[in-house]
């Protein structure tokens, strides 16, 4: 089904040769200052065009508000937005019919629904996501007025070319990984003070001029070769309150994981030291705690990622997104039609040869309404408990401490 | 919330030491043959005491089936099931419970609720995934027998020991990975053949002999150190039909990282060619489409793991999920208390060096409640379309051709 | 939430004096052959200013369909539409609005939400019902192009005036109700034949003609007075498969009865004998079973309203729902304003002196959500159980008989 | 399914011969004092043979908590609880059972599933509400202690003898219903003051001591002649705050009708001036504002039953709920065959000749979770709204007074 989230809850509709796509925001919080700018921002970050590391298609993307907004205040009703659909060209596509687009959607899509759209992706097109952008650029609005929250993401990789500090897994050995040195120090401070603005200098969203100019290197390499190449996106989450994350099955990671491998060609998510945490040992890898001034708890180190058993501990949140290759590509590829007849597929059209600069609003917009939706459901249990008389027969260590 | 799925769901409660941990699994299909050794299987592979790698409590963990089922026939209504706690030993925790265990939940609860079980781990230990692995049981025994569906996980990894073929993504690099070769083909064909006898040969649960000696050294070091290690467990899932997932918000892969990331300890996920997946070129990284033997289409190589545009085509799924070393160690930690006074901390009771040879059944049954939700889910609309008349005005490119 | 159905859902969003009014309808069956006028035809029987029974305000209430489908055929995604605001006039409602308007929303909207709309209903206001009505229409095509479902609601009272033969429970009383005739077999003939066609040849919808003629008097002598006055709908659905329902919490008529208490103005529900079934002895009210032609079973009676247990039995499914006087009128009331103040408010703006004909086509589009909703759950279960091997081991009592 | 709420959540289990009955409690605040009496007390008045008017087994029905709940503290994790199935008897049932009982569920469910419980009602039995009452329970305690909410029911008629002032709908009339005394100042007294203990002064639950005395007779004069008779119950829930209760789809009125005809052998619900309701013109039946002591409004009258456009207004919360007579009688009946062989069955076993006794705190506990969870709702929402900056730049009129 096309919906996520419990409380805040985000509702699409649209393919990408349709008359609009959109959707429907419900549970925003009421008395929220929110127009279109606020959503145009990221929207505009997200659109084709920007540059010429990604497709010409040059989308306006304009969201038009259609309801839960009065004079510029969220009413807390539902919020219906759209962006139109400009530029179809369906002929672009024609020719092509024949073939399902190698690990693209085309050959699923059918297997599932016995239909599919003309042309393009249908609904498996990334204009898809901007429902998700719009419905985040809401989420992350409230998160800032109401807590400080700051989401950050950007490129840490283009097929081999990493951000320093990035530190993948490593490959078979019988020595231990002694350092613990997960995240770096120096990964660690910039996940503490790295800024939207930091990012958006540079073409590719990687915030390291050196390594950035690597990757448009290797981006125009592709391109020029009608191939394509992936990457990953890492981002932070800085300024959420301890307590968010529903223990057990919808513990936060696993509803963050959720989150990102719904946006299109990812294939991999770790959180905090992930991976890499797989290799240190307990006694190396664990963050232990120091008192916090103005009391409560904090970590000398941040392995956990912001997330201890499932629940955020006060500290950043970051996590790591793994985007293959895009499947579109303008070279021949030999592959079957439909109907099982070999052949040679060029797909035509106009492509990202790299999606990862593109995918950096998707990822906060996804980060935003994970983390909106857990404030929602730690309210409705904390002012629940807030109401109860103190507890005082229980003995003193499973009762929070009135210092924190 | 203690609920997984949507029409095969399960609910949990119970903490480590409380009168029994349980579930209600609700939406199994009414007239599936099943009772407690259907069930009890799987959770004696998850329970403690197996070798000397685990811990040494042994726990039973014998089922009581309460209702859902008569005369060895699940009647469609809710299976109530419960397990008894027997080894609580309170008093093994009691002096240390002026800390909050680094990287455990013990502070996260604390912040949570306000208020957290008396000793262990409480919802948060590993005895919470009794239930799933019930549940899993139940899901597994249907898809095998409506489906032919196999599920076989096992140790991909113990700290930096690897089995071979299985291919972390590669340090900062110039050069392009031209091979492509992700999985080996050496790796595919043991995803294509594994059974649960095969992994169950080995202590370790890695069905590599070599490797699998390796890693008890490794595991008996973090032992003899009262330390412990991480590792990774993949799981490959075969003879799933194509159609399977939900585009967009509940993509396949979504739902699975999903379910995986809920497993106590877990860090990272990553399907098909994962985080190696971006570095490879859209040319080498596409899985080309040729004709199936018996009608429709299948793919030369399987980098996609089954699952293309969140969607499956038929081809097994497989996923590497990793699990950091446990927080829990013997070994003294400096660390502060709940009142922020710095102290050490050194854990007592009897903890597992290391969790991923009995990750292994729960791993394989959160697989089984993913794929038979999303079974059910098809089902109400595959069923639906099948209703209605032939769709007799439409391109052929848009109808899923006869052949399939 | 804004979200109604699990399966087949629909989101809706909009408040009266906004941009549009529309709706996302999710789990669409693919392949369904569907245009703009199949759900036109409902919206226009909803509408105001049908006649002059109803509100002058005239609203075409044009229906665009955004996404879903394409060439006349439905995708299987989301299914996009919206209807757009032409007729503001906020300026109607300005002077009074220092009043809660007395019975209506204004006061419990502020009381939730700390804010409403600046006039109108604004999210309260009927107009919300044009989303369910759309996600209805497409729902009902369905259900008659793949099952033969058929779906008609008619006024059966407005006021103290009846139609013959809908019988209310009694006054207090000493006697027991003997005859047991409930539905009386002449009502019983009407709910197996009634067409929609034969309702809308009424300006009530009453498909009583000398009912009919009284019920246009009280309601133009309520109208006269700058009164308002309520009355019932009652509606049946034919052809209806035996087995769908959930048993226990979503029992078919506990959510037949939230989709209908959840129509504005409504305050009671009742199905099969309904009240009336309360006074009625078991031996007399009691179903009993003989053979039906073809095999099977079917009832003698059906004081049951087709629901037994929660779950349909293939019999026609009855039910009707109260709707009280609308709250707003022209006519002089004493009340507060918002801060307290005593004052007197009439009503600006023109408005319904009577809602049930307007809400026929309501209450048919909720049925089918519900009935689509069931199908796809009870698919989902059915065949599930197809797929495995036929029970063998159990008593003949305990499983479905070959004739049926 | 079988699970209730969104936030606040019951999944119940058992059949009525099982091993036993029981449910998972997800979503209670932490920090709550329970113990099994507090659930215990609803559950023995539950419980059949209670009295000569109730089914003559005697089940004990003793609650044992397994988790969620230490040292007399609610944890704020999943309250597993279950009671023991100690009277099976299932020969009782035997030599019936080649037909399905007339309007009981036995024909449904083996539609439903193709298989069905041996004996007894199995899931359909009125031991499915254990689950619910205990439930129930737990969210009363804490809506008690948090809010004060009060919520007692009470039978209200039975068969045709009603207490006075409870007022069905008219017989057809050309009159206008000119009192509009609705509920009459009479029993909005008694909604406004009767207890829990002056209920339980009577067998009946009735709390009319001379309609008390006659439903006696009528209740033993069903049971003398085999056969067996309906009822009504009225519950009134006070002290909810007003803001309750999501507008549209889950108006606080349809949330609980749905609650509500989930019980078994209901019929109908109205609430607030009901089905009467739709007789009594508006201008008589709004209900009007006036200022309340300490600020805000309240409302002369009370046709809403303390329910506007779905938002509770802080006034009384009433309603009424018709079951109909039980189906099970001991009565010969005249009906078919599992087959279609026509015969006559007898029931055997012990039955209760009419339910509504009984069925009092089913419908308590039925309204404590509704409320529970809306109350759990509004928290997310109003927390939320309450962290944003006061709203400055709207017209007063959109902007919830000081006052209030």
């Amino acid at each position: 089904m096309s919906t996520f989230g419990t409380l805040f809850r985000v509702t699409t509709y649209g393919e990408s040769h349709c008359a609009s796509v959109g959707a429907i925001i419900d549970g925003c919080p009421p008395g929220l200052t929110l127009s279109a700018p606020d959503i145009q921002t990221q929207l505009s970050r997200r659109r084709p065009g920007q540059s010429n590391l990604t497709t010409p298609r040059d989308e306006k993307d304009l969201v038009y508000l259609q309801s839960g907004v009065e004079h510029g205040v969220t009413l807390g009703t539902p919020i219906g937005l759209l962006v139109k659909n400009e530029d179809h060209r369906p002929h672009d596509y024609s020719e092509t019919d024949l073939y399902p687009r190698p690990s693209h959607a085309d050959y699923t899509y059918l297997s599932k629904y016995g239909v599919k759209a003309s042309s393009g992706g249908g609904r498996s097109s990334a204009r898809e996501t901007i429902g998700r952008v719009a419905a985040g650029a809401i989420a992350e609005k409230y998160l800032k007025e109401a807590y400080g929250v700051e989401i950050v993401a950007f490129v840490s990789s283009v097929g081999k070319i990493h951000m320093p500090s990035s530190t993948p897994a490593s490959a078979d050995s019988e020595d231990d990984d002694v350092t613990g040195d997960v995240p770096s120090s120096e990964f660690r401070e910039l996940l503490s003070t790295i800024t939207r603005a930091d990012v958006d200098k540079f073409v590719t969203r990687c915030p390291h001029p050196e390594t950035s100019e690597r990757m448009i290197q290797r981006i125009l390499r592709a391109k020029d070769a009608k191939d394509s190449i992936g990457g990953t996106v890492t981002c932070v989450i800085r300024g959420v309150p301890a307590g968010l994350g529903e223990p057990v099955f919808d513990k936060l990671e696993a509803v963050l994981a959720h989150a990102m491998l719904s946006i299109p060609a990812t294939k991999a998510f770790e959180v905090g030291s992930g991976f890499r945490g797989t290799e240190i040992p307990g006694s190396l890898h664990n963050d232990a705690f120091v008192a916090k001034e103005g009391g409560g708890l904090t970590t000398v180190t941040n392995r956990s990622g912001g997330i201890q058993g499932g629940i955020t501990n006060g500290e950043p949140i970051y996590f790591r997104i793994g985007f293959k290759s895009p499947a579109t590509i303008s070279q021949a590829q030999a592959t079957a039609q439909y109907d099982g007849t070999a052949g040679s597929l060029a797909a035509r059209g106009r492509h990202d040869p790299c999606v990862v600069p593109r995918a950096v609003p998707i990822v906060e917009a996804m980060s935003a309404l994970v983390i909106m939706d857990q404030v929602l459901m730690q309210n409705a249990r904390s002012t629940a408990a807030g109401r109860l008389a103190p507890i005082t027969t229980l003995p003193p260590t499973m009762v929070l401490p009135k210092s924190n």
